[in-house]
């Protein structure tokens, strides 16, 4: 099957990867140029736009950052155009739900596919082929890119037939954790004005309790007050935050919690830590019960 | 080991019956008297009254609903009286923090020690004696009471040596609890409102992100809409948020999940809901999105 | 002084209409056309289309309902491209901040002045030429427009020189309108939960403390559940706060009283509340007290 | 008519300056021994502890800091019991809810009356006698105080006949100026980004909207950021709004703005503004704007 992929920031690069491991004939664009070049030791063939990348490709893969480059990438740099009719579009990127929606519009009446599959997994998971793969689509358009998608990840789950469901899941599934890291961010403060080690109130919360490797890593994170460097950004966080509102806006959908969300992470932003790790959320937490900001 | 134990509840009862078990010398008290008669066959003695229970013990256990229960019994029905000096009450209830200094402070006070026990886990752990116990109090009287809380759970934390901060770990578990209990609800609302079923959310989440028992747990009640019988009551759990709210005032710490949980907690009350399950939590994010309680 | 007019709803009606009473010579358009022709008996000219409005026109005044509908008139249907350069677009709508930013933009791009001038008061503040016109823009275009906001308006605040900053402060006043109207339906949920009619809360709150007509008026909405007629309807009331919520986002202030007027309008749009009074939001706080909708 | 008046603070000094120019026979005791003496040159007796300022008087009037002071000196002190059979107390303090019930009960079983008085007013209105007293309490025992509440106040409210109706109406009050606050904190945060300056602002949303010499008083305090003197302290701030939730809690009425405050005055004290006037609460807007603290 020939693949056009476009995006080798740190997760579709290792994406890429295992792709042309699973012998897919690869045409690989990406706007810094130096990225394409590692891959093409590898067998993929280096396109010199995203136009080229995806021309003649029965399925297009993207892996952007947000709405803007993949807007830019589809609309203005002539993917669209270049696909040819009963192409598939496979876009992995966490976008906005509205977009989503106008890329599925765009496709269906340029008579192409297009299926919505973003993944739960940071790089080194991408590396691993352990990506958790969420798709909504066409049910055909899936099955097509469906050896693609386990090429990528340990699971894919279908969630609907409208490919930007799959982009609902995503988001809301980055609001728990970002209410995951809220909740441990207020826990510990209060552990500590009391005089309680946030790590021994971890290892109680997560024994007795929740039994979480998520809870584990980003409860480790804040009981050292390490937010540097960032596995995810803050300002990303934030990013998606706000688009899971707007989904939730437009279908009339009150989230406190995202909301409470929302504006910490605008204050973070404010006081300059939109680099850091989103589990940087914590400190807000810790400033606001007078605490400093060095470990305990 | 001569034990007194008092509250022969929901989790009282497996407790008094672990400690049979392993062998103590057990006299009980229960205010409703059938409860004491069905472990009088296991071997414990019957007490008529809690003084009498705690007279001559080494160490006094109790398990009772909350705050009320527990003044009522140590300070109007003479048990800190009764016991003698030297005598340690190891006290398993959840239990405000303020309340807790109070005991610490009146047993001292009577040259007796106090150990604050609260633990995680519902009956069936407790009758499984699988039991998580947050410890706090002097390293003599924890030691002296170990025994007695390994032969119930299968953890043992020891979080300080100021008794109440037990409570306040254990209040910020429950609070923990909360959390996720919200958090889902409100995904859910979104998730239903675009289509998605909650069971194929949680699955892609759990599965991708938290992998915890908890989350499938309380995830699963949820989805099902399934609020009765409760495991824990929706009032209890306003019992607790509002316990840990005070812990933090104490101290000067903001929380505002706890804040934001208190007030749904306040509307799923004055609409009725106090003796569901608190995963009915779930049902104002629902009901504020505009769906209707029934199941999808 | 030759203007165009665009947009005679209940705003824009009363508007033009004191324009053409200062004697200004109007040149007016609406979609519907029954309402211009309402006009003509007045003086003014009824022009075939927003294009044919806008030609030859020194200043051009818009009063539409969104952003959709000024965004439909000025850049689809021909408005900017027939000003003349020089000509000045004075806009009053209630619209966003990055639109208004966007307007600037074009109109500087085209050699043309551009006034945000949006107003507070209500159709009938209007028709008194009560309105209080918050003006920003250049020196030279405020002044050009000066005698026509006076007009319309018993007072004229100039904020900036940036045009849009004028929408930051209307938007931002219409959120505090919001903030009172919850403030007031918290309170009074309280009062009648105890047996205090709102009406006697609010005698003494407004008579010892406010001495407001804003919360007279409001409070009287609310004590008295009178929710129909929409003075301004709920669902414009959200949709200002989301503005208001943009705005913030753009330069990162978190704004926690409008994140949560927000959620509550949501949930009053989602349960079928959108075209009451926005004064509604005080029924949430009612149900969610455990209050049933009638008066007391 | 004999009155034994006790707390002579910034409140109680003026108000019983009041009551000696209206003719009234005084029996003092503060805490403080100098206070009282200030009065004796003004006509009133100068009693050496509360139980004789109680002794024999018809109507014992209290203006204490507190629940815990006001239940120091009507329980401990003596107070209840100095009391005759048809004496009445006139409580004028800022109190809880539950505290002022469990006064009414103690009055009723000592066959004595008690009317919840509580005032709104700053020390320099109670000194022009221009408080509003709001009033609750059984008919009788309203009329024969009335003439007291005349010579302290401009105006008085009877809300009910249950005296703490009255501490819910005063408590209430004073979280409406808290909301007032923390609206107008959050409001200018985002003038101040936008470039809008809080005054300009003030004036524009004052002028056109709310009209309210309140909103102009606090507006103008945050717009300068003078928060001390302290007119109100920000710690009795909280106190207040923690007695607002509790009453609020008794009757499960959620308070969505009450618990975003209460976290508010939480942070702001821990972060060592528990003496600066309540309306610093906008510092916490404007830092999580990214704002220093200084004036634009």
């Amino acid at each position: 099957m020939k693949v056009g992929f476009l995006g080798l920031g740190n997760m579709g690069m290792p994406i890429a990867r295992n792709l042309l491991r699973a012998g897919y004939s690869l045409t690989v664009y990406n706007r810094t140029p130096g990225r394409a070049g590692e891959l093409a030791a590898d067998g993929a063939t280096v396109a010199g736009s995203a136009e080229e990348a995806a021309r003649g490709a029965e399925v297009v893969v993207t892996m952007l950052a947000d709405d803007q480059a993949l807007s830019s990438v589809v609309f203005d740099q002539g993917v669209l155009d270049a696909m040819g009719p009963g192409a598939i579009h496979l876009g992995m990127s966490t976008i906005g739900v509205g977009f989503s929606r106008r890329l599925a519009e765009a496709h269906a009446h340029a008579g192409q596919g297009y299926v919505a599959g973003p993944v739960f997994g940071r790089p080194d998971a991408a590396a691993a082929a352990r990506l958790w793969v969420v798709a909504a689509g066409a049910a055909p358009h899936i099955e097509a890119c469906r050896p693609l998608m386990e090429a990528t990840g340990r699971a894919i789950s279908v969630v609907g037939a409208d490919p930007w469901v799959a982009n609902v899941v995503k988001l809301t599934g980055n609001l728990l954790i970002a209410c995951t890291i809220e909740a441990l961010g207020e826990a510990f403060a209060l552990q500590r004005k009391w005089g309680v080690t946030p790590r021994a109130f971890l290892e109680v919360v997560n024994g007795a309790l929740f039994n979480s490797p998520l809870y584990a890593n980003y409860g480790g994170l804040i009981a050292d007050e390490k937010y540097e460097p960032a596995g995810f950004r803050l300002r990303l966080g934030l990013k998606d935050t706000r688009l899971a509102l707007e989904a939730a806006d437009e279908v009339s959908v009150p989230l406190p919690l995202a909301s409470l969300l929302r504006d910490h992470f605008l204050a973070a932003v404010a006081n300059g830590r939109g680099d850091m790790d989103w589990a940087a959320l914590a400190l807000l937490a810790a400033e606001n019960a007078g605490l400093d900001k060095g470990p305990m």
